[in-house]
């Protein structure tokens, strides 16, 4: 077969964080794929390009779509936001794949990194992701809350920094609480944790608290919630939020 | 004070990688800091600007440099590969903020993200990072082995997907097997790997296996190594390379 399917990410939100890469694979698309809000943020194209705009919530649909545009001899893009492989459509689309006709296979497909929620995340607060981290989305629409709660609790355990995506819907309002509960149990209380929405955007917003007391409310679908390790710290500085970091090392610097 | 200082990630190598915004920040910096192999990879700037390489492995000592430059009142950009905030020279740089001159405080100082050679390594390989993943550096120099070994069996246990940074060096030969040999009394034996050396680059190599037989040789500091979680999984492909993923779901797609 002859067509071609990228699945790329726009980065988190400024069309300053999208890489030459996929700006590249972007305008030479015959046909855009992707949920509405993001193929929105994408810029004109090629002559004759087609969009194909769906809701969100209808991952492995849209991939079997873009797969079969894609068999029919068209360059096709996969528009993910951040990065496209976290928590995003390039699982969905080898997940089509798989259960799929099985001539998709000779398709070419390629996955375009990019620029993920948490990395923008960190950079907004210093340097969180300083040491080891694990990143764990609190959405339970495809797994049980079980897995969740087995994974926020080894992640305790093993003393990572830890990334929150999805941590609050309007439909999954009480998860972050009951994830804060439960990393509780294990971290002290005095364990930093950063609140931020719309990271890598000019609407970026940072909330600092503890774990001991750190309000779950307020944070939504556009949140990313970083939990700090044994070692992650505040810097205080005149006039401006705090530093937040993790060390590398385990001793401090002299 | 009116010196800035920005730690820019340059992308795992191809300049195709590289944000627009880091892209700026290097263009109109009069100083650039960091290790000669990355300062080699940064185009040309503004007319006199002045570049500062240092060898590897002198990162504080680095950091506190490139704050001297900027309280001096210059607009210094410090380089990293990959993502700054990722085992990289941010956390560096609040290192010698936290223990240095108070008014090092005042500064204007941002991280400004990059793809992570974890996102690179999964895109080569398709879409190893689909569910919720850690990632460990293997380098003792600034971590108790032990502490290493904590992690990996956390993360171990979790089922996590796992991604090993900084897997083996010269100095180093025999840590990766002996992680894999931790990951094995927890992982079954056909748990997939795959190791990317020089991902994101046109010189990117892929090697599968698989946990139970995975032969350590061959890894070295550009090597980026994935281990599956229970879900992870192989699709063969006629004339190619199977595709690795790891299903968003708990439960298969019908």
């Amino acid at each position: 077969m002859t067509g071609k399917l990228t699945v790329v990410g726009l980065g988190p939100g400024s069309a300053e964080l999208t890489t030459p890469a996929v700006s590249r694979a972007l305008a030479e698309a015959t046909d855009l794929v992707g949920y509405t809000t993001y193929l929105d943020r994408v810029p004109v194209g090629i002559e004759r390009q087609r969009r194909h705009g769906s809701d969100n919530r209808v991952e492995v649909e849209r991939a079997r779509h873009a797969l079969s545009l894609a068999a029919s001899g068209n360059n096709v893009v996969v528009v993910s936001s951040g990065d496209p492989g976290v928590f995003a459509m390039a699982a969905a689309l080898f997940e089509a794949v798989e259960s799929g006709d099985p001539s998709w296979r000779t398709l070419d497909i390629r996955i375009e990194p990019g620029v993920t929620a948490m990395l923008a995340a960190a950079a907004e607060a210093g340097a969180p992701l300083g040491g080891d981290f694990c990143a764990i989305s609190l959405s339970d629409n495809l797994k049980a809350w079980a897995t969740i709660a087995q994974r926020l609790e080894a992640a305790a355990r093993g003393d990572f920094v830890i990334a929150l995506y999805n941590p609050a819907s309007v439909a999954r309002p009480d998860q972050l609480g009951q994830a804060f509960d439960l990393l509780r149990s294990v971290k002290a209380p005095d364990t930093p944790v950063v609140f931020v929405r719309a990271a890598g955007t000019p609407e970026a917003r940072l909330r600092i608290a503890r774990l001991g007391d750190a309000d779950p409310a307020g944070a939504d679908m556009r949140t990313l919630v970083l939990v700090g390790s044994s070692r992650t710290r505040l810097i205080e500085r005149p006039g401006g939020a705090p530093w937040i970091y993790t060390p590398r090392s385990e001793r401090d610097v002299a």
